[in-house]
C-alpha cells in the first residue's frame, strides 16, 4: 500500500509540534513553510551574506530530524560574544549551506540529508520579499517581525498582502495536489499561516483539492493580530483567502488549561480561543479531543522559537491527524 | 563472532584516508587524534571562547561519517566577509557543541551523533598543550603551526616534547589496550602521528600490547620535518619514542609516482620516500602493494586540509589493513 501523503502548511512552534508528532509514522510528510522571516539573526545573514531567511525553514527541519533534541539544542544556539555575538547557529548552518550548494533548494537538500530528515521541507517561494498587513486604520506594517509585535490597541489587521510580487515554488503547488490531507495550523494567523496562502496558483490548487482540509484551532489567542477573536471569526479570516467552506475538519482542544496558564497569557492581553462556530455538519466537521501538552514549557524570551507555555501535545494531535488521514 | 578491533593513530590528512576506507567494513573502529593543532581558525576560536582545539578531530569525524562528502563541504567551508570572515565551519560547529555540552567529550558525543559516524574518535588528551620541537641546533619550535611551517634550511628537529605536561584521555589508554591492530600513519611525523605519543601511559600501553603494529610508510617526505629521509630513518625516529620494534608490519607503496608529481613536490624540496630498511623477517614484515590513489587533487592552500597531490587510495590501504586484521 502506498504511503498516505500528508501536506502540513505552517511556520513557527504550532507547525513544529504537528511535524514532530508526525515524523514517526509511516507516512509521507511535506511542509510548505513560510520564508518571510524578516528579523535577528536571520535577517543579519541576510544584509551580509544575502541568503534567504531560514528561520522558519529551520524550525521544520529540526522537528522531522531523527535527532531533533541535539539538532534543537545546536539550532537554537545564540553566541553572546565574541565575533559571532546575536548570531544563532541554526541560521548561520543554512546560511553556509546556501552559500555551498548555490542556492536554498541545495541548500535544504543538503540540510536534510544531514539532519536525516523524515519528510520533505517546502519553502513556499524561493523569492525575496515581505509581508505587509494593512490595518483597519490604513496604515500599513512591514515585515513579520513587525507585524508579529504585540502593540497594545493597535488597529486590527484587515488585509494580508505581498510587498513584493513572488513566485511560488512549484514543489508547494505540487505538494497540495497530491496531498491526501492539508493541515493548517495551530499558529499565528497572519504571520505563520497565511503567509503562505499568497500565492494565486497554490490557493487555486489548495481550492480545488479533494484531500482532506485541517485546521487545527489555537488554543490561545495573540495580540495584536487575533485579540479576543471566537474561532467563527478564524474561519472567515481563512475564507477571504481561500473561499468559503475553507476546510473540511477543525480540530478542536477540549482539555481544560489551568488558571495558572490563563493568568500568564492574560498579562500580555491574551486569551483562549471559544468555539463560538455554528457549523453545517455537511461541509465541515468539529473533531474534539484533549489535545493539551501535560508539559508546560518556560518561554525563552529574545529567541525566535518563543514558546507558549500552553501546547499541543505532538502525539496526540499526531494520533488524531492519522485518525482523519485513513478514516472515512 | 565479535568484530574485531582496529585503532587508528594520527591526524590530519592521512588519517582521513586510512578512516573513510575503513569505515566501510563490519569493524571496529577507534581513532586516536592529535588536539595538538595550534593555528588559523581553530586558534582564534580557542582565544575567544576558551575551547579545544578540533582541527585533527573534526577531520577525523567527517572521515568516519555516513555523508562524509557532505559534511567535508561543510566544515572545510570557511568564510571570506562579514561577522565570521577567516571562520572556519568545522571548528565553529565544534566550539558551538563545546559550550552547549559542556565540555569537549560531551561535544565529540553530539557530534558523532550528529554526523552518524562509524567508530569512535578519541582525543589522545583534553588538556591545553602544545608540542614543542627541540632542533638539533638548540632552538626551540612552540607550537603545531610553527613546526609544520616549511622553512628551508631550518635545522633539523632532535627531540619532541609537550610544552605543558598534559594528561592522557583515558579512552585512548583503553582503546590500545582492546585493539587487535594498530595503525599508524601515513602523515607528519613531528605534527600528525609523535604528539600522540608524548604520554607515558600510552606509549607503556604500545609497547606491551600483542595487536598487530602496523606503520603506513609515508609516500612522500616533509620539508623541515623529515628531509630526504629514507624508510629506515623513520623507524629509528619511531624507535626513539616506543622502544625497539615499534612495528609488527610496516605497509609500502610499489605503486609509481609520476615524473609530474615528482616535479611539483621537488619545488618544495620534497621527495619520495625511499625503503632503505634492512629488516629482521622475525620482527616485521613489509607489506607492498601499489597503494596510490588514481585520482590527482589540486592542492588547496591556507586551509588546514591542504592536501597533496600524491594520494594514498582509501579502499586499496582498508583491503591491505583487513587482510592483516583477519591474517595470521
Amino acid at each position: 500500500m502506498k504511503n498516505k501523503n500528508i501536506v502540513v502548511i505552517g511556520g513557527g512552534t504550532g507547525t513544529y509540534t504537528v511535524l514532530s508528532g508526525l515524523k514517526t509514522y509511516p507516512i509521507t510528510i511535506g511542509a510548505i513553510i513560510t520564508m518571510m522571516d524578516s528579523g535577528g539573526s536571520s535577517g543579519k545573514l541576510r544584509d551580509q551574506y544575502g541568503v534567504l531567511p531560514g528561520g522558519d525553514v529551520r524550525q521544520a527541519l529540526v522537528a522531522l530530524s531523527e535527532s531533533d533534541l541535539l539538532w534543537r539544542k545546536l539550532f537554537l544556539y545564540r553566541f553572546t560574544n565574541g565575533d559571532f555575538k546575536g548570531h544563532n547557529f541554526g541560521n548561520l548552518f543554512l546560511a553556509v549551506t546556501e552559500t555551498i550548494g548555490g542556492n536554498f533548494q541545495k541548500a535544504l537538500d543538503m540540510a536534510q540529508q544531514l539532519l536525516h530528515t523524515k519528510g520533505k521541507v517546502i519553502p513556499v517561494t524561493f523569492d525575496k520579499t515581505n509581508i505587509q498587513a494593512v490595518l483597519e486604520d490604513g496604515k500599513i506594517l512591514t515585515g513579520e517581525s513587525i507585524i508579529d509585535e504585540r502593540v497594545p490597541n493597535r488597529s486590527p489587521i484587515n488585509t494580508l498582502t505581498l510587498e513584493k510580487p513572488a513566485k511560488v515554488n512549484p514543489h508547494a503547488v505540487d505538494a497540495i495536489k497530491n496531498a491526501d490531507c492539508i493541515v493548517i495550523g495551530p499558529g499565528d494567523v497572519y504571520t505563520s499561516l497565511l503567509p503562505n496562502f499568497m500565492f494565486n496558483e497554490l490557493v487555486h490548487e489548495y481550492k480545488k483539492s479533494s484531500a482532506k482540509k485541517v485546521l487545527i484551532a489555537n488554543l490561545m489567542n495573540k495580540a495584536g493580530q487575533t485579540d479576543e477573536f471566537g474561532l467563527s471569526r478564524y474561519v472567515s479570516i481563512f475564507s477571504k483567502y481561500l473561499g468559503d467552506n475553507p476546510f473540511t475538519h477543525i480540530v478542536i482542544n477540549t482539555g481544560k488549561i489551568s488558571e495558572e496558564a490563563r493568568n500568564y497569557y492574560m498579562e500580555y492581553g491574551e486569551h483562549e480561543v471559544i468555539d463560538d462556530l455554528t457549523i453545517d455538519e455537511h461541509t465541515v466537521k468539529k473533531v474534539k479531543a484533549n489535545l493539551l501538552s501535560d508539559s508546560v514549557f518556560v518561554q525563552i524570551k529574545g529567541d525566535s522559537l518563543e514558546r507558549s507555555i500552553v501546547r499541543h501535545d505532538p502525539d496526540k494531535l499526531a494520533k488524531i491527524l492519522l485518525e482523519l488521514l485513513y478514516g472515512n
